[in-house]
This record gives structure tokens, sequence and C-alpha cells, in this order.
């Protein structure tokens, strides 16, 4: 960041700072999903995180694909909003024993994460087609739907398992 | 938090730590509204932000009326992920110089917060049903659609205008 001048000057700044953003954190929830899923104990859950975990490593590589196509190198800015919501989910399910508790607080924790990426992903691509370039608006937007794929399955786990047997 | 023993130890306490949690937030962003309307240039967002801000001070009304229902005073506990969600917020848009960009900066941060109270209401009205408080879910679920609806707004602000003209 310039201490003098301001970093971010055009649409296409700020489109390149927030795929450098959405890179930081693709890669940190690959770092942390190994976790949620050695503590997670419904199968259902434990499985659909597994899922989700290749998934993740997709996306990863489709950003790769994106800074390719713009010319640019892959890399990454640092994120404190995926950080805060790391730290958080580690707190909160640090602080619970009961393994159905334990449970319902991993959904919620991935839930967090789902909608962060839903939200950076859903800014790019209305930028990218803007900027012009729907090819690019295309890759991200097979990312987006398999995010939000993810986010419905943890809501449908949390309804029909989990939250009943927590609340028993 | 126990150093010894895990503070959270059944959905009630989850339930009552996540209300905690999105007490922090929503007071947290009514401190952040006021700025971010500020440094807005478009007059649509602009008003849209405004009556956010009014909105906003609804839901932590009825986030007392819900720490009410449970019998319980209403309290915040820290909140690392909307202080990260905040945080970067501040630190793009204090990046930006030229008005439109920044405007495209400013409803790209408004969804990221709009995404955060998204995901946790949703788990607070799920877990309440599933407690048998489908009155404190009611209460949830106004603040939930106007959150939904206020994210589906700052979009339809970003296609028809913002995003066109920050790009020209």
């Amino acid at each position: 960041m310039g201490l003098f001048s301001k970093d971010i000057q055009t649409m296409d700044d700020l489109f390149l700072h927030t795929l450098q953003d959405i890179y930081y954190a693709e890669n940190k929830i690959l770092n942390s999903l190994p976790d949620m899923i050695d503590n997670a104990t419904n199968a259902q859950l434990k499985q659909g995180l597994q899922s989700h975990l290749g998934e993740t490593k997709t996306h990863v590589q489709r950003l790769e694909q994106v800074f390719e196509m713009l010319g640019e190198k892959a890399k990454s800015v640092n994120c404190p909003a995926i950080d805060g919501i790391i730290e958080e989910a580690e707190e909160v399910t640090g602080e619970v024993e009961d393994r159905d508790v334990l449970d319902a607080a991993i959904i919620a924790a991935c839930q967090a994460v789902e909608h962060y990426e839903i939200t950076r992903y859903g800014s790019l691509i209305g930028w990218a087609k803007r900027l012009g370039r729907a090819d690019i608006a295309k890759v991200l937007e097979q990312t987006l739907n398999e995010e939000k794929a993810a986010d419905k399955k943890l809501t449908s786990v949390a309804e029909s398992q989990v939250n009943l047997k927590a609340a028993s």
C-alpha cells in the first residue's frame, strides 16, 4: 500500500485486489478444513466437508487460471475478514465438548466461511462482466455455484440430523 | 472462557453465545455505517445505506427483545469475524480515490457484512426452532428478511449504476 498515493485507482485494480483477497482466503480454508473434518462426528457432515475440501482445491486452481487469463502472477493479499471468520470458528468450536453441539457449531462456522466466499465471488463476477470479461465471469461462476451448493448442503445436514439430535 | 472447562456445553449455550456475537456485530455495524454513507457518492447507494442504518437500529432492539425472551441480560462477546470484515472494508475503501470505484468497493464491503449477518441469523433461527422457541425464531426472521433485502438492493444498485459507470 502506498504511503502518499492510493493503490486502487480503477475497477481493474479493485478486481485484482479482490481476486488476491479470495486467493488468500481459499488457501486459508484449505488449511483449516482438515481440522474441521477431524472434529466433526456426524458422518454426513464429515463426508460433506471432505468433498468440499476437494472442491476447494479446484477453486484455488480456478483462481490461478483467472490470474493467468489476466496476464498476472497468482498472488495473495492479507484478508483480515477470513482471518477473523476462521479465528472465531476455532475459538467457538474449541469451547464445545458435546459432540452433537460441536457438529452444530462446525456447521455454523463453515456456513460463515461459505457466505464470505459467496459475497466475494458475487462481486467479482459482476465486475468481470462489466469489464467485458465474460470469460472470467464464467470460470468464477462455476465456483460460486459450488459454494452455494455447499452452503445449502450444510443447511440440509443441520436441519435433518445434527440440530435435532443436539437439542434432544 | 474457562481455562479447564469448556464454556459451551449445550445447544442453549451455543445459541446464547451466537446471540451475543451478533449483538456485538450489529452494534459494530451501527458505528461503521455512517462512515460508509459519508464516503458513498451515488445517491441511490447513499439513500439505501441510510435506510439500512435505521433498520440496523431496529435489529439491535430486536436482539435485546430476544435476550429478554430468554430471561438473559443483553451482552456482547467479541466477534473477530465482524472485526475482520470491517477492518478489511476500511483498508480497501481507504485505498480508493476514484468516486465510482469507491462506490463499487463500498457496495462489496457492505455485502460482505450482510452475508455475515445472513449466515448468523440463519443458524440462530434454525437452532431456535429446534429448541422449541418458534417465538424467538419469528422475531429473528424479520431481521433476516431485511438483511436479505438489503443485500439484494446492493446488488441491484451495483448492476444498474455503479459498476457500469466505474468501468467506463
